[in-house]
Order: C-alpha cells, then sequence, then structure tokens
C-alpha cells in the first residue's frame, strides 16, 4: 500500500477549519463547486467535476479534529479502497492540516498526478480561510496540459 | 519506507526541462537561488537556504530522460538515506515529469510537509520553463506560518 500525505498551516482555529472539512459550503470553496451530501457520519459526499466524480462515505468525524472518508463507488477505478483523512492540530498562529489519501494499490503517474493535485487544493483551502477566495474546480490550477 | 510522489507537466522540450534540472543555473530558477556544484554524475549539488541546506549526489543522468541524486550529509536528519528522481516523458504538446522523493524510513509531519513544499516547487519549476520565471528560495510560496 502507497499512500499521499501533505501538511499545511492555517492562519485560523481548527473550528474554522474544521468547517470548510465537513460542509458542502465550505468543501464548495476549495475543492469543487459541486458538491453535496455533507452532513454527518454515513453520509455520501457527491464531488463532482463538469458532471461525473468520486463519491466519499463520511466514516469518522472528531469536532475541531478528525475527519475521515472512505471511497465510495467505482470511480477513478485506482481510488477504489483509498480513504482520506484529515487530522487538525493546533500551532503557534495557525491549525495544521495534515491531510492523508491512503491505501493505494500501487504508485503510478495517475498517483503522482493526484499527490501535486491535492498539494493544490489544499493550498486552495488555506487561501479559501485566510483571504476568503480559494480555487475550487473549474477555477482550479492546472498543473498539466490535459486539464 | 514510504515514497513522495509528483507529476507535473510542462509546455516544453524534454531538454529544456532535463537544463532546469542538471544546472545551476536552471536549479536556481525554481528551487533555490543559491545552488552550486551541478556539472555531471559524481557531483555534489549544494542547495542552501539562508545559509545552509541539503547536498545531493547525482548518481545518474540520461540526457533529456532521468535525473537521480542522493542525499549527501546530515541534514535534515530525515531526509538521510533519501534518493530524490525525476523522469521525463513527453506527451502531447508538454513533457512530463515524474518527481520522487524515496526510501523515507517513516511517514512524518515533517514528510508531509516536504511532499507539499516539493509540490510548489514543481510548479516553480513549471513556471520557470514556461513563463520565463519561477519562485525559488527566497520567492517561494509558503505553506505554513513557520516559514
Amino acid at each position: 500500500m502507497v499512500d499521499i500525505i501533505h501538511r499545511v498551516g492555517i492562519a485560523a482555529s481548527a473550528n474554522e477549519v474544521y468547517n470548510a472539512l465537513t460542509t458542502n459550503v465550505g468543501l464548495a470553496k476549495w475543492w469543487t463547486n459541486d458538491t453535496s451530501g455533507a452532513v454527518n457520519v454515513g453520509s455520501i459526499i457527491k464531488f463532482r467535476f463538469g458532471g461525473d466524480g468520486p463519491d466519499f462515505e463520511v466514516v469518522e468525524l472528531q469536532p475541531d479534529s478528525i475527519v475521515r472518508w472512505r471511497h465510495s463507488g467505482e470511480m477513478p477505478v485506482p481510488w477504489m479502497g483509498t480513504e482520506v483523512s484529515f487530522h487538525l492540530t493546533r500551532g503557534k498562529n495557525q491549525t495544521y492540516v495534515l491531510f492523508s489519501h491512503f491505501n493505494w494499490k500501487e504508485p503510478s503517474d495517475f498517483m503522482g498526478h493526484c499527490s501535486t493535485k491535492w498539494a493544490v487544493f489544499l493550498l486552495s483551502l488555506k487561501e479559501a480561510i485566510e483571504k476568503g477566495v480559494g480555487k475550487p474546480y473549474p477555477d482550479d490550477f492546472h498543473i498539466d496540459h490535459d486539464e
């Protein structure tokens, strides 16, 4: 199994970051503007990118601390069996977000693409909270010339 | 062992990307402006960030295709025993860079930080080549409030 790991520090309370990870309005400000279904543990969140996109089941919510999702559905195929987690911890003047997209079966070009793209979206999360404007799809930063 | 993997696509020839990864002038445009020692296989490249920074020995150079470095020295400690590779492949209208910083002993907060920061620097590489201006240290994009 291989994992993607990232970490950013956001100048905001853990509660502000937690809200951006657990509500449709918050998620729509940094990953994709077409987000629905985020309610509580057991919810299926539908992230759509111009029509299609992945579903994730919310499997753990610890207020202001842990958010964990399990990939649900059949696309993209390499994401089947993977999970995503966000661990929030307080630091000086910031909340750290330790992100992981884990349980990939193998490293690949696509995994490399997703790793870089997750970094871009986590920086979008940071800017959405700190500056009020993130770069969710379809305004996301392009990391290659296929997108 | 755990690895960091990223992938970007740059609108340039493989040779232009290769030059940005194998010359002091090229490296100084996207990672740190204080880069010296890059010559050929066996060279020790010194990357400095305001005084200190890591050394890497160049262990493989395949023109327009593969660049591989082995960490050399004692800092940062979690980098001891790690290697960095860049694999270049041609795609439609672009050169893909598959980047890996591999052989980490364990995942950690610091590894998460480095993974996100490598993404930022690879996007700096992309902009340095495509637009003529990257964001090497000390003009690098900050991903937390410790930097």
